[in-house]
């Protein structure tokens, strides 16, 4: 199954920092970087205003850049209360964005990333930007680490939409007796 | 000061089931209900969809009912884990309705607003739900507990209203030999 020119928009989700990337999948593994970003919102700002920031700019990505899916790192409960619970709020607005614009997402753990570009589930920050700098031919590699990251989502994705949509038709396949 | 007239939407944020309630200050502590419902997501649809019918449906509250001011249910991590994530996700969109229409949200802790309604912090649904039943003076109590919620979130904003007003008034006043 060839995906030649998916466009993936990966996410790091995020309210203080929130990093953004584009990447088109080519032939076989072949990918190519688009664009790639951080967006910042004040933290002196209260949540209404930062939440609204964050929305109006992931909705400019989206629009520039009509990915046809997104990949976003799945958050999990661990580390300072208070930071979870704001990029959790922070996925439900970046998840809604999509689904404004019928794009699928997918949901990665860092693990899962980390295991698709490195082939190690638990590289280090360093081995995955050195990875994702090799994979996409830059010519520095990407900063701050949360662009590092939303880039690496991407590729995360490419990498696996075609064994997702061979699953997918084996799933959808009619079963015996069924005429359509 | 007076706050009569102000109108509170009061959220119980969820994503399988989301309490809504519009309620309506008069002079003092008068309270008038005006709306509350439930909005539901089906369990069995992805996360992206659900947002978008729970975002769907509050911008539609907020269109019909023009509150001047929202009032949230905190959320805290505890339960399980994956119902704080999606009641986070939850709160993301909700917060983002409000937003887009420049209008102010004030988060309240379930143990805050039992104290404003009830008189105890640690009041349980009963005790609430015959409480809120008699401040609105409503013929029957609120169903489901969603509900009931929502509707003590809009009151206990009401009754803390004019003291948040009276804050904001108090620190905003011009320091002396300040010329504005």
């Amino acid at each position: 199954m060839d995906l030649n020119g998916l466009r993936v928009m990966g996410i790091d989700p995020g309210l203080t920092r929130c990093g953004l990337s584009v990447v088109q999948a080519g032939h076989g593994r072949a990918v190519f970087p688009v664009a790639v970003g951080v967006v910042r919102t004040p933290a002196a700002e209260d949540l209404t205003g930062r939440l609204l920031r964050l929305s109006n700019s992931v909705n400019e990505w989206m629009d520039d850049y009509q990915p046809d899916v997104v990949a976003i790192e799945r958050i999990f409960e661990r580390g300072n209360v208070s930071t979870v619970m704001h990029t959790a709020h922070a996925v439900g607005v970046l998840v809604l964005s999509a689904a404004q614009r019928g794009i699928p997402v997918h949901m990665y753990t860092p693990s899962e990333v980390k295991k698709a570009i490195s082939g190690n589930g638990r590289a280090d920050k360093k081995q995955m930007t050195i990875m994702i700098t090799r994979i996409l031919g830059l010519s520095e590699p990407p900063k701050p680490a949360d662009a590092a990251d939303a880039l690496a989502l991407a590729v995360c994705h490419c990498w696996r939409a075609p064994l997702l949509a061979r699953q997918a038709a084996l799933t959808s396949v009619p079963r015996q007796g069924q005429h359509p």
